[in-house]
């Protein structure tokens, strides 16, 4: 089983674009963002309309920070957590670009980056745009319940970030470099609580990441920083656990989109969580960091729980994933 | 702009499998079809699980029929129509492989082969499942009416196909050969009727097929058959007028699995549809036909509408795609 890869043409990222909702704007990471918005709405009538046009803003803009034009851009491959991923889709009608649509929950945008890369390094494509988004007030009714409802809050559940994230990956150009990637497999420990998704992928992320070590022969030190999408606080400390009983200390390079992206607040509890998440954190602060050489080389490993309002009211579990990428400094 | 891309590596369908329900297991095609069901609850108690577990019987299969062992796939590369493309995250978390999550509509089989072949024709993997489902049940409730209510059909609707299909993608060993590939664009043309799917892809189909005519300087001469996943009767009337006037006599080569999958019979209207026709039909008949030599060369052209029904809701129109694979004959 081959599930690690290695890229040997310098597939590089050479533009990025990101966009935040108000909330994620005031939050630790808000001076790397490009575009912040004071209102969640975006001028547009509904939640979702807002979340494809905060993903049209970022593709449109990365294609511009890339300094490519449209007509040089191959193929958009793009995923979000709407029913049909419809964000994605209506955000990339407005390009004339060859499009395919993924998904992966939270783990989309990682996934995006390996069948981005694969496309660009195995000379299939030239450049190729990966993004992904979420919206806490779209996927809060489309998974749980309506806003109206005021539904309390468990301790354990973490907060959709309203945000989106693109990244041009180009085989011309500068920019930090894909070298590598491990595809997750589908891991379910059996959790039920669709409030508590950090606990449902935290084993997903700690496969992952033991594969990804074995196959490479590495361990933690050999990266500056190894950061997972969602897990929040209470799914870190479960994978840290994890990795610790399989022999690695990940303790001083592990750290989370989730639990970078908001100040500490009593109002998220576990941090931050969605596609947008770490589609968010690495185009704006991790590829500035990558970019003017404050980190070598990191391993973005975001996690997605693959459930369904469908799937968790007949009653299953939630089947977990991480995609491992491997982005090196220039 | 980079839409069409070759296999020099000559990435080989080393097996495939094909389930159908009963409706579909009597149609033009069910002597090809490997498992045919008496019952479309195929034991489970949900329409859910049942598509799930015809996606997990076909992915099974085809690893035997490949003469290959679980430990010998390195990804599965699938997606269906269900929110959260469940049907595909179920089925794969039954396998020790990577999972690699897609979704357009009914072309997601066409894309899977796509990102397929790439993953094998690159190196980066050595055998890749590419599936995809749909069952007319669970597609039904989810995008139009609860089948309690008994909805009326209108005459330009189809019929949502139960059944399920995996392709092994191989570098090593004897199948039809992946040679090529065109991705496909959105194309919307303010298609507002989720009745008529067939008319709001049609312009998808025509795109594609005029861009890989272009791109590989080929005309319909060139392929035994041009195949469109579903387009149905109406909508294979207009891609054939479309591509007419762009300069091309497609009536010669031209068919659709949606018209072939069923016997005509007044309840399907235009013929069948869903994300599970294309893999259906590939994976049964078309594949039989190549591995015998009857065909020298395909292309497969599945086609999608990309709607949800929170984008028809809220008065959007259809957009829609298609995503054409070359295949040869050994």
């Amino acid at each position: 089983m081959k599930r690690s890869m290695q890229f040997f043409n310098k597939p590089k990222i050479i533009g990025v674009s990101s966009i935040a909702g108000p909330k994620e704007s005031n939050g630790s990471i808000n001076e790397f963002i490009e575009t912040k918005l004071n209102d969640d709405m975006f001028g547009e009538d509904t939640f979702e309309k807002a979340e494809s046009k905060m993903l049209y803003t970022v593709i449109d803009k990365s294609i511009k920070n890339a300094n490519r034009t449209e007509k040089e851009i191959d193929a958009i491959v793009a995923g979000d957590l709407l029913n049909q991923i419809i964000s994605s889709t209506f955000a990339a009608r407005n390009f004339s670009t060859g499009y395919l649509g993924i998904y992966n929950a939270c783990a989309t945008f990682s996934e995006s980056l390996i069948l981005g890369a694969t496309l660009v390094d195995g000379g299939y494509m030239d450049n190729v745009i990966c993004a992904s988004s979420s919206h806490f007030s779209s996927a809060e009714r489309q998974y749980r319940y309506p806003l109206e409802l005021g539904s309390t809050r468990p301790p354990q559940s973490q907060w959709t970030v309203t945000g989106a994230g693109a990244s041009v990956i180009s085989s011309e150009g500068k920019g930090p470099i894909i070298t590598g990637a491990t595809v997750g497999k589908i891991v379910d420990f059996g959790i039920t609580d669709a409030n508590n998704m950090g606990a449902a992928m935290a084993p997903a992320a700690c496969d992952t990441l033991f594969t990804h070590f074995k196959d490479f022969n590495l361990e933690a030190n050999d990266y500056d920083l190894i950061i997972t999408g969602d897990l929040g606080a209470l799914g870190s400390r479960i994978f840290k656990d994890l990795m610790w009983e399989k022999g690695y200390d990940v303790e001083g390079q592990h750290v989370d989109c989730g639990e970078l992206v908001y100040n500490i607040c009593e109002q998220e509890y576990q941090g931050g969580s969605g596609a947008g998440c770490s589609a968010l954190v690495f185009n704006s602060y991790l590829y500035n960091r990558l970019y003017n050489g404050s980190y070598r080389k990191i391993l973005l490993m975001a996690t997605g729980a693959l459930l369904s309002s469908v799937s968790t009211q007949q009653g299953d579990s939630i089947p977990a994933i991480a995609h491992a990428v491997v982005i090196e400094g220039e």
